[in-house]
């Protein structure tokens, strides 16, 4: 069941949301000014405290993101876990070096595919790893870091989009491989001036 | 003079850096350990209490940074401040909007030049921007940067880097262009295997 401080701390993004979010042809939603371009720290505060309390005893030893949206949150959280953060970053020359774990990721937004890596001295056979990213559309990003992990031997613990766009089946097709995928804020359906959230 | 705090966290990002950090030929400087690809929230907010320090009593009402390792930084300066923080964008393509305002960066690092941007919806005449990056090595980031602010009419209280290579002029170059310019560690001279810090 949850909590009445869960409830204020959800409402808190979903208003956000209703409020600055806006939304453009082709399901893109944009946040830019208080979680893409412009950051709340205060609202990034409480998005880090409720993924804390989310995934509180689950022995968190790093937290993995992608740049660039992803960060700013993953730092939110992992202060409360008290933990390192690992952003992956987008390579944009095929010269890679032989230390880095590597993947491909096709990005919703940017219509592009990008080779994504991250340096095999920070990911562990050993870590059990949270992935927060800011979006979940198609879940390729998510699908991406998991990846990553897996060529590591690390652990998934789960993951945590910000915001979630269910209707594009990204989280569910992450949880059907068997991962746990939190959303701060679910959105069920939106047009051109309304957002809807699941409930 | 400098408090006894002060000496404590400089020693830390300066200890960390002979710790952690890799020099590599053509003066790159990695820290990717604890600042660039890695990141330690707890190191981050040291600095960020640092940097409050410095410019507490400015009246800053906006953190103005750049894609992608100053937005940690910002983050953790932003949250004792109180106030936002904007992060310009490196744009691949030049298809811009006429709401961004922008300005070209060449980059050190990467050996190539980008188009820095940012929306005129988040940058205001009556901002006092504190500007912060991860480096300061040729200048030509932050000098982007507070070109950023000037075509908004924003005021530029200073600019902060994490680390500024000395050696390699950036810093004084916009010191000699009136702007105040702290760096929280400031390396003198480094070789393959030392680095030296300005007293």
């Amino acid at each position: 069941m949850k909590s009445g401080y869960f409830e204020v701390r959800m409402k808190l993004l979903e208003q956000r949301i209703l409020k600055d979010g806006k939304v453009f042809p082709g399901n893109v939603l944009k946040v830019n000014s208080f979680l893409n371009h412009q950051l709340d720290v205060g609202l990034l505060d409480e998005m880090g405290a409720e993924i804390m309390r989310l995934f509180e005893g689950e022995k968190i030893t790093k937290i993995l993101t992608i740049e660039t949206s992803g960060i700013a949150i993953a730092c939110a959280a992992a202060r409360c876990f008290g933990v390192p953060v690992l952003f992956a970053k987008k390579e944009k020359t095929k010269n890679l070096s032989d230390n880095n774990y590597q993947t491909e990721v096709a990005s919703f937004t940017h219509g592009n595919v990008s080779t994504v890596v991250c340096s095999k001295d920070f990911l562990f056979e050993n870590d059990r790893v949270l992935i927060i990213d800011d979006f979940i559309a198609d879940g390729n990003a998510l699908i991406g870091l998991i990846d990553l992990c897996s060529q590591a031997g690390a652990e998934v613990a789960g993951c945590v989009g910000a915001i979630e766009k269910a209707f594009q089946g990204g989280g569910d097709k992450v949880r059907a491989m068997g991962f746990r995928v939190e959303a701060l804020a679910k959105i069920k359906s939106m047009t051109d001036n309304t957002v809807e959230f699941c409930e």
